[in-house]
């Protein structure tokens, strides 16, 4: 029953009864199609997509289209959010003379997090190219408004950081789609939120959590260049999943 | 130039110079595949994924076969990370009784949280299906370890909620794959996190970020169901664009 429900064309009976596309399940109609099924090729479209995104630092000067900025952009919007309060806005920048500032800013900050590191990282830590602002044509300031939907938005009672995972969720959507349409995206971190307040006039009550830098590249590696350098592997998955309780490992 | 690496074909040539598949840049080759790109059937269907993603509470009891749930759990693992710290981790839950708990912290949440609405919203919210914990056959629930990685994981110095993005990020990859897969999702974030932690045995320092319901569903709506009942909007994505400092509106 439930493998027939995969979808293994975009259109196939569905095996559950009642489904009616764009409207509550109503009366008994085996025959409909199930709405928006994904056929074996676009599934795999999605999990290509998913395997092939990588945080990328180098970049070509090439303008990124308008049309394809523009559907980046509502591939965040898309994003899931609590109690759809959509706390995020899209700053993009791209004068020089403000991205030379923001460089200036995540300069500073790379090289005072550098004396953490004992002198065996260093050595590779200061070898990185954390950064791309000056290379990529756009930067991408996305913020996140926690005030946006008023003082009781649904389902942020308990866990008020869901709206920061929602913006962050909308990162991810801009980050796939930018993949999929061949722009690279590297998401710069390394800042004082009040530096970027005051470079791009946002409010204090709004929090830039992330800089994106987005541009065309000349590679997009197989392997994140963390993993490639020798900085972290990737774990095992096996050994991040738990059943039914933490700790319990997974049945092989 | 920049509109030809947007790959109108999986295997166009690359318009900028030296780009090999899985290495970095070097000699050059102008007839050099780009690696990985995307065609226009595979970019639809990026997108179409990203639009037909719903936040889903109604489920059917029929069971997500394994390889299913590895392959969605393995989306969330490709998920990016600051630092590639890789914070994450997924407890799988189908015990009857251990969601009956999980179902009975958000239940006391949910109604402590409808006292805030003012009569007018009371109505709506008491309506909502908040939660199908009981009738969805997996509760995954998605925590977030802050030490993973150590005290100086590189990238999140300044900003150290970095982390909780990283594992929101990887919940989006999730809800892609399983919508692609036909398998719903529905997050429940109405619960206090030390009840969860009690229910699941999750460490004191390790923060569980989401309970996210999976299964098959009777139907995946068109728009968002809090915007079908009227509790939000979708926002107008032009009046959440600024170009080059906030508050300048987007050209249009």
């Amino acid at each position: 029953m439930a493998e027939t429900a995969t979808f293994s064309d975009a259109r196939v009976t569905n095996p559950h009864g009642p489904v009616i596309a764009g409207e509550p399940a109503g009366e008994s109609r085996n025959d409909a199609p199930v709405a928006l099924g994904f056929s074996p090729a676009e599934k795999d479209a999605v999990y290509k997509v998913i395997r092939a995104r990588r945080d990328i630092r180098v970049f070509l000067p090439d303008p990124v289209p308008d049309d394809i900025l523009g559907r980046i952009l509502d591939a965040g919007h898309r994003g899931p959010s609590v109690g759809f309060m959509q706390p995020w806005n899209f700053l993009v920048v791209r004068d020089q003379e403000t991205r030379r500032r923001l460089q200036e800013l995540v300069e500073r900050e790379r090289v005072i997090a550098g004396q953490h590191y004992p002198d065996s990282q260093r050595d590779y830590y200061l070898r990185l190219k954390v950064e791309g602002l000056m290379d990529a044509p756009i930067t991408l300031c996305v913020t996140n408004d926690p005030t946006r939907g008023g003082p009781h938005v649904l389902g942020r009672n308990t866990i008020p950081e869901t709206d920061l995972m929602s913006t962050a969720c909308a990162i991810e959507n801009m980050w796939l789609a930018a993949r999929a349409e061949g722009v690279a995206v590297g998401w710069v971190s390394m800042y004082r939120k009040e530096d970027v307040r005051e470079v791009l006039g946002i409010p204090d009550h709004v929090d830039p959590v992330a800089l994106l830098t987005l541009g065309f590249t000349p590679h997009f590696p197989d392997i994140p260049v963390l993993e490639r350098v020798g900085w972290r592997k990737r774990l095992d998955l096996t050994t991040l999943v738990y059943e039914e309780r933490w700790g319990t490992p997974v049945r092989q």
